[in-house]
């Protein structure tokens, strides 16, 4: 009885894998969602989970209920261990899964460039245990400061380190100026923590090398204003536990993030093909994996040439190439021949904010920047998470947070230690404003 | 110069030690606020976070915010190891402070009657990672038991059991059972999430013990049609990985939450006096520590007689104490004699609410239940939030998920894997509905 109908399997439900079997609602399969999380994140705003604006329930939704009335999709929530291409069938580590087409949208991580000891000191910002991890780093930071004996411990502990100048390094570094600047300001008796250091480290000329020089100067300059130090052209030699080590010179840093690079896992070994140095698969022209017409690859994962260089991995670009393989697939499984057009990216602009009030857009047509680009930024993500997620929640916690500059989900939670095993006793210290005033 | 103001350190920032820092607003002294969370948990509505309506930062709110403009409080993030009452000192792990005068209010937890290895298998529900903890493995559950092979093992996992019918008992059993019939209901392909078997296990003759016993039948009724098993005068003798073991039978269980007994630790080693079976201190009628005038114990941690047994553990007995021990530490501290008038607990009503629009009330001169008392229920719980956090956003996440049983916070969050290691390797099972239809 089912096995007339065509398996579609789709391994990811980020923005790509959404949009391909959104694509599919109307059509005669059977689809096979397979993720290891529950939940669809929009990675967009996940670094306002990591800066205390926002909850994790705010940018993240389950994806069974993004499915509940497309029910020619099944979720499975299991973590793909290996690909069977032969017998078209994906084994995950509690389910496996036959197909006739396949769907690979599981995206890219940050790299550290082999030196993946580096992430214990200065986790990158992709999952949403990352932003929780970060949030308790940094909101630890100014707690561990105020108990610190030493005031060279107490500077380092209140330095920020945030290693990458793309979107998420430039929105992270904003953020975590804001925090200490505005919202923490009156909350702490010992330190000042307005007094807080935030670096932001580029290995590239300029800040959001994407976007054109006039936006990246502007950027700049908007960091500046919040205090940011932001060191361009400086390479990162070393990251430890004490601080980062670059071309000049060594920063003593309680918190670094990690904004740098990309990398995609798994390819060669699932598919049995070359990629390129960032893992990424080189895909025909229709999204397909050479030699597997049955199998495509979109989103992050994909090497799609584009101008110059490749496809950005941005959300509009896997959402773009998921509704293509899923409108070619659709085509397919009605008995038509698919079409033969080619894949074709549009590109429809870059954003990034830089705190309260910045943001940089560049719509290829205009180019804006300012609180009018701020505002546009923001109407923008609430666009988009429409159909996804509450935007009437998250535009609320944004608008309480701009009158009241209160961050309200500054909660750290876990249930391992919060101080650092090696810390010295702390002995009670008296307060330095008050004795030096 | 910091020398002359009397130290009071208020250990603990639930309802009590906040009330009486508050309390202590107007008065010339320094306050030092110990915890060892960052936060304030709003304790009532915890239970909305493990069953998925509401997000931690909903009910949590971060003790430095509250205390901003409060500028004789400092707060500091620490966990007590000892109090040195000779020296009148309070020992941190990683601060220490001396006192003038004390005031404990760390609160309770639940108790598993000698039985502290029944936790990993059924976790009680009292902090931010309990509620994480116990929502993931709710939704976990139902994960597993769409890819469970065996029918039996479908029925364990489709299996809750929750021991003790106070409050939180009666509150989560209702919750999980409305999720299970209500929210994820079109969420699964395999299984029928409405088969879910929700079973509340009592010691005692009926639920809610402390309110009326009409108001107990009430709610035992409400809970009934919502499917719940209720099963009163029944033991539990032991806990496993597989279920529980009851007076009146084993119940094979994927999901156990403990929901009884009350335990209050540290009180005989950190101030030295006999405590009650609970571990509760016996105040004196002025809630100060026999022997020790300086320390005052208020909240959960105090063992207040009241008609014929003890205060209850709640909310306002809580904030009623603070109060209480705050305003006469402001008439020592002004340099008058406190008033002799010893703390008088008024009881203003109980309340608990069994999922959506039913909740029994009992302000001594009125009972409800049924839809108006639900709504009574939330606008109190809105009306004690109100300075403390967002009751707008919880009434925003209230009212979308009456409206749509959409379930915003529904992640499965965490770095551990997400199933038990000892799963057998799933097959591919063919959906059991379809082939029984």
């Amino acid at each position: 009885m089912t096995g007339s109908k065509k398996k579609i399997v789709i391994v990811g439900a980020g923005f790509g894998g959404l949009a391909a079997a959104k694509q599919l609602a109307k059509s005669d399969v059977e689809i096979t969602l397979v993720d290891k999380r529950n939940y669809h994140l929009f990675q967009p705003l996940l670094y306002q989970v990591a800066t205390a604006d926002l909850s994790p329930a705010d940018v993240a939704w389950p994806i069974r209920g993004i499915f509940s009335d497309q029910k020619n999709v099944r979720v499975a929530l299991t973590e793909v261990q290996s690909i069977d291409r032969e017998n078209r069938r994906v084994i995950g580590d509690t389910a496996s899964f036959d197909y006739d087409h396949l769907i690979i949208a599981t995206g890219a991580k940050h790299s550290y460039f082999g030196n993946d000891h580096w992430e214990e000191h200065a986790p990158g910002l992709k999952r949403i245990v990352d932003a929780t991890e970060i949030r308790k780093r940094v909101l630890m930071a100014f707690e561990r400061a105020e108990v610190a004996a030493a005031e060279d411990e107490q500077r380092r502990e209140l330095t920020f380190v945030i290693v990458g100048a793309g979107p998420t390094g430039v929105e992270m570094a904003g953020a975590i100026a804001e925090l200490a600047k505005r919202s923490l300001a009156a909350d702490f008796r010992q330190i000042d923590p307005t007094s807080t250091r935030v670096v932001l480290v580029e290995g590239g000329p300029r800040v959001l090398a994407t976007m054109p020089e006039e936006l990246s100067a502007k950027a700049k300059k908007s960091l500046e204003a919040l205090g940011v130090e932001v060191l361009l052209d400086t390479m990162v030699t070393d990251v430890t536990e004490e601080g980062v080590e670059t071309s000049s010179g060594f920063i003593a840093s309680g918190t670094k993030i990690w904004g740098a690079g990309v990398m995609v896992q798994n390819m060669a070994n699932w598919l049995g093909v070359e990629t390129d140095r960032a893992g990424r698969v080189q895909v025909e022209p229709d999204l397909t994996v050479p030699g597997h017409p049955e199998i495509s690859v979109i989103g992050d994962a994909a090497h799609i040439p584009w101008k110059d260089g490749t496809v950005p991995g941005i959300a509009p670009a896997a959402k773009q190439a998921g509704g293509y393989v899923g409108k070619r697939l659709a085509q397919i499984v009605a008995g038509g021949a698919p079409s033969s057009e080619p894949f074709r990216y549009r590109h429809q602009g870059d954003l990034a904010t830089i705190g309260r009030n910045a943001a940089v857009i560049d719509f290829g047509w205009a180019k804006l920047s300012g609180p009018i680009a701020w505002w546009l930024w923001g109407l923008a993500h609430v666009y988009f998470l429409i159909g996804v997620r509450r935007p009437l929640f998250v535009m609320l916690s944004w608008f309480w947070s701009y009158l009241t500059f209160q961050k309200g989900a500054r909660l750290i939670t876990g249930l391992r230690p919060l101080f650092r095993a090696d810390r010295p006793d702390g002995a009670v210290r008296e307060n330095p404003k008050k004795n030096a005033a």
